[in-house]
């Protein structure tokens, strides 16, 4: 049976409608089925009227809470987690507003655990490390972080990673650095079970010092922001390998949902349907249940 | 009359004593006078027996509590802020605990504000940007974040910058955006008077959105240590440059201390040395101090 295609939120991002609408176009070029959620008038302008187009034109600001967003039923966000809870959509794709894509999730699919996490692969010359939470939610708290280690290995797994290991995103590779949060974290991880490997250093992440590396929200979202910039300001060459990340993937809710940075170009968007659609076609959301269960 | 010597602890670090010895002796070699703190055998094993030595043997490790380092007296750490308090030091660095370091300038030096801030200086290719708090604490709350600002504009007015703008670092560009410490300060800073742009997302730092960024300690070294990360991961031809940082001032306090990075190298301990130099010659604290005055 055919897979149902991917909606993209085409009005989200700060270069939306045009380099949302071109990235799908090319991901539409290489043979993933796209539909557009947006309004009409807008999408045909920016050159969207070659693929399937489903009607939200309720617009979701920067600006606005997460919770304000997720509840307007005309948005593309709305619609498109819709769409992807009723089977419609195999996977959503958005370049939005984060908080609202995140709210709608809860809102509308399945949850396997307290906490989901957005978890970015990010792809050093060494080989990928998932760095997650990236932004789902800003706050976290300390059994929060031992959900995200228990969600990155999950999703290791699912991408065939073996004997991958766990590290604690800290300021100083010895237990006891860090804020609270740190600190109770690093003693909840190391009692776990899990194969944790204690502190890691950003500067230590390009070295694979460990494959899953876990950390609230706030951080995490800077760290690889941070990482764009650099990439952009100081290896301006390495940018096209860097947006191969294609956005952060959704993790431990019952369906395939996919962050791509606000900025995002349409090679960027390219990326991230691509990333959406071989998550779909590899029932990823079910690989990490199953995953969570064996482990649980 | 002559400036005083720079005091290092030459035991600092996880390239200490070898790496941090070589590099006294290139900073030695330019004309910059220093004067190494540690056990006396084993900087003459390491080749430092051509420079002034002070006697300061007992070891601070890197996972020691800040405070228990700070109070060991026969420490470098102890023993160097302790001179630089006496006049018989004219700046302290260290590549070693960076909370002892921080403690024992709270024990032993004035302190203009309540929170002093580990300032470093981000060589983008456009230009630099002053980034603080970058660890001199963990934890921060958002007057504190008020007070880093004023200490970088401070810094910015010290080192010649015209109309040096403040940015608060954070994971949108929208008001309302990050978690609450940020939401708190945002408030904070807009009601200043000083001249705040808003928030900065790390992919902007680089494009010196704003001058001055503030942000808590804990999320300012996961920054910096990301920079630092991905210039070696993507550009490394680049890291001599970077090294160029060499560390970050603590503002704040009544003498010229510079935290430089565990990792340092001899080339990174020589630039730090510089850097200190630089500073004392220009009188740098009381520079901040004239500012932080001016301003109030």
């Amino acid at each position: 049976m055919a897979l149902p295609p991917v909606a993209l939120d085409a009005m989200g991002g700060d270069r939306a409608p045009h380099e949302v609408v071109q990235g799908a176009l090319a991901a539409a070029e290489e043979g993933i089925p796209v539909v557009l959620l947006g309004d009409g008038e807008v999408l045909k302008a920016a050159g969207g009227g070659k693929l399937p187009l489903v009607a939200a034109p309720e617009k979701v600001g920067m600006g606005e809470s997460a919770l304000a967003g997720a509840r307007k039923k005309g948005s593309p966000v709305r619609v498109g987690i819709e769409m992807l809870a009723r089977g419609e959509a195999s996977a959503f794709v958005s370049a939005g507003n984060t908080g609202a894509v995140v709210a709608a999730s809860y809102l509308c699919l399945k949850r396997w655990v307290r906490r989901p996490a957005l978890a970015a692969v990010l792809p050093f010359p060494r080989g990928g490390v998932i760095l997650l939470d990236v932004g789902a939610g800003a706050d976290a708290r300390p059994e929060d972080l031992l959900g995200f280690a228990r969600l990155g290995l999950a999703y290791a797994g699912v991408l065939g990673w073996e004997g991958a290991r766990v590290g604690l995103l800290n300021i100083g590779r010895e237990r006891g650095k860090g804020d609270a949060l740190r600190k109770e974290a690093h003693s909840l991880l190391g009692t776990s079970g899990l194969p944790f490997v204690g502190n890691v250093e950003p500067d230590w992440l390009p070295e694979r010092a460990a494959e899953v590396v876990v950390t609230d929200g706030f951080s995490g979202n800077l760290v690889l922001k941070t990482l764009e910039g650099a990439v952009s300001a100081f290896a301006p060459g390495r940018v096209e390998s860097w947006e191969e990340v294609g956005g952060a993937l959704l993790l431990g809710v019952g369906g395939v949902v996919v962050v791509a940075h606000g900025k995002s170009s349409a090679r960027a968007v390219q990326r991230a349907l691509r990333r959406a659609w071989e998550a779909a076609v590899a029932s990823l959301p079910d690989g990490v249940a199953r995953a969570l269960d064996a482990r649980a």
